[in-house]
């Protein structure tokens, strides 16, 4: 082990933007991990030692240089927004915040380029001008970046309609800077991108990325309320199964979750379960068919301009749920689930009571709606969380797990060797987010 | 049994637009049921006594006083496109064409109103001036009424993505004259135009329609060729299930089907199997990794501006496939058959070998991506076909017989008791396109 020689770093790259005050490193050294007691407990102390803000790739390639000449870690944050720690560093050393790599390369019907630190809402503002929006998006839409999202997101908003952001399709092509002796620019196109699509930043420095964008549909949002929790939820899989009915976002919660939502409360009737929705406005009209066939109650209803400016009810779902439920009551903590079946949301609903909220949000899952869960469980010991995880896996469903900080650990549960064998080459000296790829500690073990 | 005093009828009517000469009635007598030896038989003797085309919905309401007054037959027609006897006038009376009634009321973003003899392909014309067109449409797009589709279509080009016509939201509101002593004209809205959504025009005279729209996207359409069956029905059923490739069409066609089509034989390797499919442009790429991973090899792609010019791959598509392989051996007929699934399609492959060719359309049934089957049958006897039918059934296949032009025994077999009332109400005396709908024969009976 030798140190690393700091003042030298810091002067070779004296002339980008740095931050090295201590506050301002650890303010960038967090994400949202505090979701997790787990994590929280294991990531609480970790900070990097200097932050650059790069404004373009040229600049990147710089801090690949120095990082690979001293052999530092590198972490790469885009808002810093995830849950998982996906960004938190681990190692230490050089963050490399992307925030202000923000530049719309082209956008066109259909299709844009972007560099990493482009915030999705404001490239939705941009792309609205002639009529397109991005496919997917998470609750944390109007700070997130595009990069970040890309390398430590999976599904949100619209994923109800274009499926997960590991479908083929979701991400066309990226740039990446690589920590090689000599660092290079790779672009990877098609099917290539999974080496570095949801890999948190282990494999090569994003500079830029092509994404597919979505007709920007004028959306209206809705609460419908119900008397029972799997009324709510059928109905929740009957509009996801509705081909007639274009929609963005079907979000149900069982009571008490919507006793959370403070800002809504006169929306939301004591005791009643509540679907949060976007519906295309011109497919509003079979739309309350489908309610009155449920026997809900539509209590809100904001039309696209409104919606537009006030809160959107998408900053209740998703995520948000569990932000705003913690807010309330910090010993919530929350879990991941592919439920697959609406019998499997239900018997769990029994099982689990009030100790495991229900609060599932539709997906399109390899072309089928399928309702997963973000549900809010009522922490006490680890031990009985990681019991409640096992019931679910016994019981068939699937469990992103989002108590853990390393990537094949969280959702796909196997090591991806493309992604491996691709930091071999573009990260030889495993500088990339160090300690969050157990493909690539278990071949250093070997 | 009284007789019709035609010549008192026509000139009652005298001053719309009337077609008597027989040769003029009988061409607009037709359908496509030939593709049916069972229906040629019993229907091609079958004609009407009068053919008026009128301009209005006033016009209507004098034509339904004039039936209802002399308790005279009437039928309703757009094109003529239609495959099962639908238009066929059993007992002979007046025939409707509403191919007059062609304007356009209004289109805007989502949603348009038409008049039922507006032609579809005239009408995406003008629609994607403003970006959009219709959700769905038949294989005769080109010649076919969106009132005829409505009463009596079901699916077609776009129900990979949007379903099928039955489906909620696919139709919004309907105007009907009815036929009773006083012909009134009354507007179905939402869930209420199941009364006479493909009802065959038993059910009120449809003088206007409130239909959804799709985007626009640039289509490329594109054949691809395999050397198994199976490969390429398991490509159609991936490309179905891909959230993040956007289609319209995706059609997929047993060797020797494709030897039918002699127009795109250059394209068309002897022996292989092949997809006809429409994807939106900026959609190709991850489409063409698809292609790849199923070791398919494009042979034909034209883009969206080469595509509107000459022939579309959707003329070589669902029943135009029937009508194409036809031309060629008129011993040919078809069934209409969802599979559900691909264990059932290759099963049945195997068992029926070249005696029912497999041409399936993939279509969403319930927000699933399945395979349709429009199977090419070499007819011997009808005792024959009804055991293939029963096969099929009996394999857990549902079968939507074409070969009967009574409504409830071709799709969903069982009395739609809404529409047998609605009838009641609209049509007491029952004089819309009789004999065609089993409820009202039923309770005749009865």
């Amino acid at each position: 082990m030798t140190l690393t020689d700091w003042p030298t770093i810091t002067d070779e790259l004296a002339h980008l933007d740095l931050i090295t005050d201590p506050t301002g490193v650890a303010k960038l050294s967090l994400d949202y991990y505090h979701f997790s007691p787990i994590l929280e407990k294991k990531l609480q102390d970790k900070r990097g030692n200097l932050v650059i803000r790069p404004v373009n790739e040229s600049e990147v390639l710089q801090i690949a240089k120095t990082c690979v000449k001293h052999k530092v870690p590198l972490t790469v944050r885009g808002a810093g927004t995830g849950n998982y720690g996906q960004c938190i560093p681990l190692e230490g050393g050089i963050i490399l915040d992307t925030t202000k790599m923000n530049q719309i390369r082209w956008i066109k019907p259909g299709l844009a380029c972007v560099e990493p630190g482009v915030k999705m809402a404001a490239f939705d503002k941009k792309a609205r001008e002639i009529g397109w929006e991005l496919r997917m998006a998470p609750s944390t839409y109007r700070t997130a970046t595009i990069g970040g999202f890309i390398g430590g997101g999976s599904v949100g908003m619209g994923s109800i309609t274009y499926g997960q952001l590991r479908d083929r399709g979701s991400l066309r092509a990226v740039r990446v800077v690589t920590l090689e002796d000599e660092p290079r620019i790779l672009e990877l196109r098609g099917d290539e991108v999974q080496k570095v699509n949801h890999a948190y930043g282990t494999n090569g420095i994003i500079t830029e990325l092509e994404i597919p964008l979505a007709p920007a549909h004028p959306w209206v949002e809705l609460i419908v309320v119900f008397d029972e929790f799997m009324t709510a939820a059928r109905f929740g899989q009957a509009l996801g199964d509705s081909d007639g009915i274009v929609k963005k976002l079907v979000s149900i919660h069982a009571w008490p979750i919507p006793s959370y939502f403070t800002a809504l409360e006169s929306y939301l009737p004591k005791g009643k379960h509540c679907a949060f929705v976007m519906i295309a406005d011109y497919d509003l009209e079979p739309f309350q068919d489908l309610v009155k066939e449920y026997n809900g109650q539509v209590t809100y209803q904001k039309t696209p301009q409104e919606a537009s400016k006030g809160t959107s009810l998408l900053e209740f779902t998703w995520n948000h749920t569990t932000l705003l439920a913690r807010s309330i009551d910090p010993n919530l903590t929350y879990l991941q689930t592919f439920y697959f079946t609406l019998e499997r949301v239900e018997q769990m609903y029994h099982h689990f009571g009030d100790e495991a909220m229900i609060h599932l949000e539709f997906l399109r899952f390899h072309g089928k709606a399928i309702p997963a869960g973000l549900q809010l469980i009522r922490f006490t010991t680890e031990e009985r969380l990681n019991e409640i995880i096992r019931y679910h896996e016994e019981q068939g469903a699937g469990i992103a797990n989002p108590h853990t900080y390393i990537l094949e650990d969280g959702g796909r549960k196997v090591i991806d060797l493309d992604q491996v064998c691709f930091k071999e080459k573009v990260d030889p000296y495993g500088l990339m987010n160090p300690g969050k790829m157990r493909g690539w500690l278990e071949r250093e073990k070997a």
